[in-house]
């Protein structure tokens, strides 16, 4: 199976291409950077020194291939995502571009007017515990937000057992690790500052609470942000009430 | 003014001992620590190398003066509070034995019968933006719990100004460093395992939490705790509500 | 091929069994620890979690197996060798009991007799890049240090092209993470001491440095031992000379 | 004293601010900052919040002051030292540009030839274990390097009292903290590559060798950098030898 990456010189793009490299039926044909073109992607991904020859090759020369990732910054892959779709049957997005249904959530949570809205609703929400049988079939999948999925993940046990009351505020407080923000350098992540911080920086009002209300059906859900002194991994509490009684679960996921 | 301290050999009183020496005023007279009595203090607190001469004495060779300090770990100090009383006219206790007014709320959250409930009424809760005026003449001050601190913080301006729905649960999520443990070594400290570690030690039930219900008089407030990788320091987010908006409010403290 | 781990409980231990329990020709048949006998062994390595039921048990109740691994602190193997040998065709002893061929060396460096020295030339030193070829066929086999590795692949390729000038000074400056210290709880390891701190802690006189003067057949080689804020791994910086020039290499070692 | 920073919006311009904001005979004058001009200072030294008022000022705007000190990167001084002379009769450069006294010294280690040699002689040597007298009646000092002031401190009481034989080679093996690297932004200084990092970036021929040449007159002393995991403060191993014995001493110092 020939398997093309776009974007692929970021966290998610080398995390991407680290995993397709070690599978035993895909074929990596293209990994596409605009900045590296040119470069022998292990320049960017050191970790990937002798597992590879490729070089990153620009947009404009992508090829057909049998499934095309995208790993661009939001707001990117809904510009083309005409040209992707020609280039392949398959395409699984990694930004959160397709990740929500609907076009008045996505413009609530990300403060403009989708430029795709009518391929909204086709692509499935990637994450197995919630859309295995789909995914399974689909032709498009949107991959999920980091901190969506630790509350997704928390809260799906105690939302199927009934065991939350959803008409009460549920709480998910979110500790993150820095390679959440992504491989571009800038002054919130020089190490000087940012080593032995702990830092609110969204405590209300993150993007990926609307991929919580979408997949779980929550009306009064919160994320609430922090960033800690980790690298990889999200830590999220959530909290929310039954009966009178509290409830706190918490969840990890690697990132 | 001649100050001791009982119980100096670890953070707490460590820290204490270090603002005393520095005090214009202060003449340290005796500092406590029945496993280290007879070595020079600077051995267990090397930053105050060539700062004192002081060696630690035994608790049974502490001598009358005009200030107590107890910095002796949970249950220690309502044992021999007579005791510590009869030395010393005006006493400050470090420990979370007389932070609490009620027996029966001390009962509910720290599991078992106060052993000097006489006095929990005696001491005033040592926490200058709640209770500066009182603190002024006070003979008998209590130090007050990191976490509760953080929480009480937080939530002070949104309590007075009327900001907060009291009848609706607050969450105060907090994330604290490692030296909140203390001294002692253990498991849970040693350096391999709780580096770059972001750990839920107590989602909810934190003892703390008492003295949040005691000083802003609040009914449904919960503390829930994560150790980061940080040394000193606490920040807390406190979740609310007022008038169906959720708020949340970040403090940090040093510790 | 059944194999047994004594002293499993620790670091080297556990990450022994790891590599074992993945390994599709290997059967682990026993894992010995004293202070955890009848306990799983995920108690202690939870990482290995639904990978294994194993319980730890005791030494005494060791069974024949086709190799024996030891993993026991420092002096346990060399007092009761003789025993597990008669346990096991095939031995590989982890501690540094048995890393080095003469008494001479072993005394001045360990600062006290060997136990079984009849056993000392016995075994072959397990570093593969120096004995590959006598590890294949060896019955006793000797794991190597941390340090010393790290120093002896750093000049392994500088001695081999003969580009150092063995007859000067070669300084291996050495920087170490706290998992090399082993799963103890210990003041030096406890978390607020030891995070941000950077520590000379044998600035000369380590002991692993007879192991690269035994294989690299160096007179006058030196490691000095700094302990940094990481938790695994080792990078040594080896400083030599060659006709009048300064030649410095960095090496490091996962661990 | 009126006193001036050149290039104050730095880590060491933003040290020196705050030393001499709390200094009781010191008024500071003017702090300038091109890239910050019309800022309050303490946008980018939050640590100066409520501390001061001051905002940043362009070099052009610069008035005559008691004492001026430069703050700049390497090579800026030396572009302009005689517009700043005409300011204040009394310099204090932090940066490299006037440490040596050398032309061929600065050549050499520099790589390119100094801009106004004429003043080279001219900036006493700042560091106080060295030249405390000449300090005292200087108009003109020059800052030192911070790997060059723990070398320094490191052999000076060795030097001074003839325990090292000055004829062998003498290394200088330096673990630094990130903030060594200054407030700008760069990809190695990115948090989620930059933590639990150990690694050698100057292994041989780091630029503050010529500093140890000169203040204590060593012909064959070699520098060996390696960033640790740690923001401020650098620890020098110093390993040498006398009359055949090996000798290592460590010193640390804050940053």
């Amino acid at each position: 199976m020939r398997v093309s990456i776009v974007g692929a010189s970021g966290y998610t793009g080398g995390e991407l291409l680290r995993l397709l490299l070690f599978h035993p039926q895909v074929e990596v044909a293209q990994v596409t950077s605009e900045h590296h073109a040119g470069e022998y992607v292990h320049h960017q991904h050191p970790n990937l020194r002798k597992r590879t020859q490729l070089q990153f090759t620009s947009r404009d020369t992508l090829e057909p291939c049998d499934v095309l990732f995208l790993a661009l910054p939001h707001g990117e892959a809904q510009k083309s995502i005409d040209h992707y779709m020609s280039l392949a049957p398959k395409i699984v997005d990694l930004s959160a571009d397709f990740r929500l249904k609907d076009t008045a959530l996505y413009k609530k949570w990300y403060g403009e007017a989708h430029k795709a809205p009518q391929y909204l609703g086709k692509f499935v929400y990637g994450l197995p515990e919630l859309q295995r049988e789909a995914m399974k079939t689909a032709n498009y999948i949107s991959g999920v937000g980091c901190n969506a999925t630790v509350s997704n993940l928390a809260l799906l046990p105690l939302v199927k057992a009934n065991l939350i009351d959803l008409s009460k505020p549920i709480i998910v407080d979110i500790k993150t690790g820095s390679s959440e923000g992504g491989a571009s350098v800038n002054a919130g992540s020089h190490h000087p500052e940012k080593s032995h911080s702990v830092r609110a920086y969204a405590p209300t009002g993150h993007r990926h609470t609307a991929e919580v209300i979408q997949e779980l059906g929550l009306k009064d859900v919160h994320l609430s942000m922090t960033a800690v002194d980790l690298v990889r991994g999200v830590l999220g509490a959530a909290h929310g009430r039954r009966f009178e009684r509290h409830i706190t679960t918490n969840r990890s996921c690697g990132s």
